[in-house]
């Protein structure tokens, strides 16, 4: 791979940059994640950590790290750490209620069951929490302890809000920072903190992965209903038949009329759906602008995310990072 | 309540003594249990926390620190530490998988749904962590850290030996450990730690803790059926109706012949059991003397979390540690 060619995705030329870093963080988590006493555990996280996702939040980690100029170990235990706590949160969010489960979603438990879901997701957070332990920073500990209980409380909160038609934008971003943009933050943060990075630039790479968090999911929102150009997702429509109250869902429920409000009264909060809905639900968004608003959203929060790097200093991975930014929202631009 | 009652049970005797700080350590939970965004925890949580158990584990914590001479404040923080996890733990133990839910146990699942216990669970963790961070110290943290992990490992090596006849002692007890005596070891662990005991008294604490834990399991499993004397547990049954492998059955399997081994086959690796079952298994129990060695095992266990605690000053809390020990075990004697 060649890490001058700037064809080359942003998540490409990140992972190229921080390969013997990267094989350092794979290495960790194969040996942490093994059990002696229960090979059950490797067989599940296997799954998921082999399976080989674009590893952005340990990838966060070691390039706040290495730009603020760090060269110890322990970047590679904290970039392992997140990892670890992000694969626990799937393996938790795999575990279904009675009802999803006749959906049969291909997840971990239809290889195994809940309870392994749940009890190996509980080895992976105890392992994290140990490998967090190990650089022996209670600044780093405060940071991702304080990440756990927001990702933990945000999805409690979801579960509640997720079809209540008076959910806010206040509390659409309390969620999302609890499903994606805390652990960026704090994966940002703590490799800035490892390196003993100035305050301002600490703040900086933590504003940077909460806004790229953030900025990441009000695409993924977007993109569910189609875009605002004319790609269409393959996804589309899943998260308004999972009755998601997603952002543009959001600002269109605020402004709809009776007849709007029923419709989203019937095919989200009560999850009564019929052929056609998906298209209706579609148009309203689109004669409210909802979907040109959470679009102008997603590329502010793009922007706060690179002007929140003012304070690093130059580096290869501080522009990777900006071009990260500008990728994420490329697809709805 | 008459803290010199002598007929008081230890751990009514241990929670007189240590009235004042459980009070505060009850604030301090409830405190740090609210979630201002999603009401839904404390909702979840009060069913559990609320319902006064005996509160071994926070006990354990601050009885440690108290005999040590500790008069700092973080002994509370601890003890909550382990009564967060203790709870989370009881959260996770109560996702059930389909077919035990469609036996219908009476569990926060069944007023709310798996999801909420999973991610209402992993708060407390959560929390948990933050707690243990505060007091600043490493060493305490390596302590629950290594806990968590020891308790989830075993979790999930229960779920894969349940029902499997070739598991040993030395299996059974690292389930045990799991279970319970690894949060007992580390709460009277740390309790000593923050006190800044010497080690050989940190060493002892942690083993009464295990030792307690091991005891403590190891009756629970004989009363489970029926005990050694006449009193019959109220709970009779439910272990072999469950196919759980516990000590007395372990003992059985490894001497029976070839019947014997085939009616463990049916009833507990396959689950087809049929009525007179029950009282077949407590014959075969008895005639290969297994409750009898099992009893004497957890005396054994009794005996020596009595003795780890000989390096401990002499105190009242000691006395009452010890007493503890021997009540334990009172109802197999």
């Amino acid at each position: 791979m060649d890490v001058d060619d700037v064809s080359q995705k942003p998540h490409d030329r990140l992972g190229a940059w921080l390969a013997p870093d990267m094989d350092r963080v794979n290495v960790l988590i194969r040996d942490r994640m093994a059990s002696r006493h229960a090979p059950r555990i490797p067989e599940v996280t296997a799954h998921l950590v082999e399976a080989g996702g674009k590893r952005l939040r340990p990838m966060l980690v070691l390039a706040a790290a290495r730009m603020c100029g760090y060269d110890g170990p322990f970047h590679v235990h904290l970039a392992a750490t997140v990892e670890f706590i992000h694969t626990a949160t799937l393996l938790h969010d795999d575990v279904v209620d009675e009802s999803a489960q006749r959906r049969g979603r291909p997840t971990a438990n239809l290889l195994w069951d809940n309870k392994s879901s749940v009890l190996v997701g509980d080895y992976l957070f105890a392992r994290s929490f140990q490998l967090m332990v190990e650089p022996g920073r209670m600044d780093v500990l405060d940071v991702l302890c304080n990440a756990s209980a927001t990702i933990a409380e945000g999805e409690v909160l979801q579960l509640t809000a997720a079809q209540d038609l008076a959910t806010t934008e206040e509390i659409y971003l309390q969620v999302v920072r609890g499903k994606t943009a805390a652990l960026f933050a704090a994966a940002a943060e703590v490799g800035g903190m490892i390196a003993d990075a100035t305050p301002a630039q600490v703040a900086g790479l933590r504003d940077y992965g909460d806004a790229l968090g953030i900025a990441f999911q009000i695409v993924d929102d977007l993109l569910d209903y189609g875009g605002v150009a004319e790609t269409i997702g393959k996804n589309t429509g899943d998260d308004f038949r999972e009755r998601k109250l997603t952002l543009p869902v959001i600002k269109a429920v605020a402004l709809a009329d009776a007849d709007e409000t029923a419709f989203w009264q019937r095919t989200i909060a009560e999850g009564d759906q019929a052929e056609g809905d998906l298209s209706r639900a579609q148009e309203i968004l689109a004669r409210h602008g909802a979907m040109e608003a959470a679009r102008a959203d997603a590329i502010a929060w793009a922007e706060r995310a690179k002007s929140a790097l003012d304070p690093l200093p130059a580096h290869d991975l501080r522009d990777m990072l900006v071009d990260l930014a500008d990728y994420v929202v490329a697809r709805i631009r």
